[in-house]
């Protein structure tokens, strides 16, 4: 199958060539390295090293033994996206093209704008060549649980049947997402769904829990094949913060609380689980909804893991609450289904401590890196419009009630 | 009360500045005349005829004796938000700047970016003035019923309770907008919602109904002070429309089956309705929803008013239904509350036939002006992407089942 990836020189998009590509399928890619420069703008750098995307693919075609097409460009640009499909004739998309940071969006009015404008444009840009190029192709947009937020009931994937004032319906279920970037995606999600009706096209939304991982197998021991690590406040994940913070002997830092409920997923799992929807396509006019995860926890429950694989290779990792730079609930209720997936074969890596041993041994020969901009770890980008470092919090970290 | 109006140069913003300051508010504007621009670029003009600002500035000098504060600007700009914000100093904003066309949105690829991105970014730009600025102000912002679309169900005023699995909330009502242009209207009301929660804004989201009408008392009968009337098939709404229709002898022109059912309100309901949520401010921190609209009628009953209403005045009017350009229910289930305007003394105009008369004798007025544009009356933008006039159907026009 020849898959498109938009946003290909990142965290998600870099491993999934190689990951597509090891299975047989034809990928291409394109990418204007915004995320280099967003995350330099946050005074930060990849924990891994990241070369040109030049060595890249040099490294690829060494280990994969076939060129990986490539496009340098703004996928903003119609007349680019529109001349990738016509070259190119994609069967799917992956749309890994958009800014994927919720402190980033909050920076600013012009980040929120930046954010926002980027993220809708690129995604309409897609949805237009679909229609007039490659009308039977298969999207497959990343969007974000963050999405839903954290509602008081039970999270379906994507729609509900519903009965009010004594009549049915199937609905969207509503969103309520938590920073500016989160909406973004929520915009992305109406805009893709109404797209499917309108233009009888098919798309898979890929609602996606935070991911967290170095490496997938199909890296091998190449560290030109590695992807990108952040650990900053904007782009860096919040297990691979703490993975990155475990290493240095930063102590790991849950906002608040820190009794967020979140979907978890290793890179690897979420490599499995885009792939499985790739080759999976709905019919036309189809516009479906995945929640893509391995499984809820608990954010404080996450850190106690990483200082426990931590202790299994001799760091002695500590847990210190800050203070909340977001507007979010600490103790919530969480229970969001994620059964497309498993019904189309998902075999989820249930070990994560196993995970997170990986993810600190590799980070362990960063630490230099890591250590050169530990500055970043401690966020100043708050929902309240303020740029101020958080405090540290006196309270201990405990387990999750 | 210091209201601002962004887009003072529209349908609404003119009227609105004139009924606000008639009633002793002290009313400023800005605009950058993008409505003009848009209607010359579909082949059109407005029914009646309307002066440049420097015009209409004077004549409402010298009606309402005093000076009305007017930003020639384009709201996009962060820096021209935030310097009528600090001269101006308003208590409450009436956001109605944005582009509000749903055909417009659907030309094209660029036509659909533009209109999302503009009204996104005019929205962020008010509300990142608001909190820093004037976070006390309040911001009353158009939107429209149709981000609702039309589902099997009743349609609350924003929000509704459900039960879920068992469990309860109360959740944003799920919108199923029909345009990229409704959509832009949902991000907008997403992003809101969620600036009130983070910053303690206060803000009105109006769900407004289908507007028609050529004038307010307020305007008196200087030619200066009407509003713009347009009736090109993206700029015009249905009912207005339907009056430049039947001032020339054409045919009034229904889509499909013409039973789509929506609710419509008179221009003068308009400004009562927006002045009611402008005077009564909500609480910090609210986001609340008004559903804006005098009754809902079946598009073709009111097709079938307007034809009375002109053979009233000796129109003989007749009524064709075209092929409709648009993917939408032509028949369906459609019931929105509308109770949040009666709450606060909403006084709606319930004689719709004598409101189409005082229309046509406007319109009557400017029977040539229609007439030199009467090719925009035949609507060529189509949902699915093509570009080509619609036809007439056969069928003939019946009154709702």
């Amino acid at each position: 199958m020849r898959v498109f990836i938009a946003g290909m020189d990142g965290y998600l998009g870099w491993p999934l060539a190689q990951y597509l590509a090891a299975r047989g399928h034809e990928v291409a890619g394109a990418d204007i390295f915004f995320r280099r420069q967003w995350v330099d703008e946050m005074g930060s750098w990849s924990a891994t090293p990241i070369p040109p995307m030049t060595e890249r693919l040099r490294a690829f075609r060494e280990r994969l033994g076939r060129e990986l097409r490539f496009w340098e460009g703004d996928l903003r640009d119609y007349g680019l996206v529109e001349t990738i499909f016509r070259e190119f004739q994609p069967e799917a998309i992956a749309h890994l093209g958009e800014c994927p940071s919720a402190p980033y969006s909050m920076v600013d009015v012009q980040h929120a704008v930046f954010v926002q404008t980027n993220n809708l444009t690129t995604t309409f840009n897609l949805l237009f060549a679909m229609r007039d190029v490659r009308p039977q192709a298969h999207l497959v947009k990343l969007g974000t649980m963050g999405e839903y937020g954290t509602p008081n009931v039970d999270i379906p994937e994507g729609f509900f049947e519903i009965e009010f004032r004594e009549r049915k319906d199937r609905l969207p279920f509503p969103r309520q997402a938590g920073s500016w970037y989160h909406w973004s995606k929520v915009h992305g999600s109406n805009n893709i769904m109404f797209a499917c009706r309108i233009w009888n096209l098919r798309a898979t939304d890929i609602m996606q829990g935070v991911v967290f991982g170095t490496r997938i197998d199909e890296m091998g021991d190449d560290e030109r094949l590695l992807t990108r690590l952040d650990f900053d406040q904007a782009f860096g994940t919040v297990v691979n913060r703490f993975c990155c913070q475990a290493v240095i002997g930063h102590p790991l830092t849950p906002f608040g609380k820190g009794h967020q409920r979140r979907g978890f997923l290793p890179l690897r799992d979420s490599m499995q689980c885009l792939t499985l929807a790739l080759e999976n396509p709905p019919e036309a006019g189809a516009y479906r909804v995945f929640n893509q995860f391995e499984e809820v926890y608990d954010v404080t429950d996450l850190a106690l893991k990483v200082q426990r694989a931590g202790a299994a290779l001799g760091l002695d990792v500590t847990v210190r609450n800050l203070e909340n730079p977001r507007k979010e609930m600490e103790e919530h209720y969480y229970k969001p289904d994620h059964q497309h997936l498993f019904d189309l074969g998902y075999q989820p890596t249930h070990d994560v401590e196993a995970e997170m041993r990986i993810m600190l041994r590799d980070l362990m020969r960063y630490r230099a890196r890591i250590e050169a901009k530990q500055d970043v770890l401690i966020p100043d980008v708050r929902w309240d419009g303020r740029r101020e470092k958080v405090r540290f919090l006196e309270t201990a970290a405990t387990s999750q009630k």
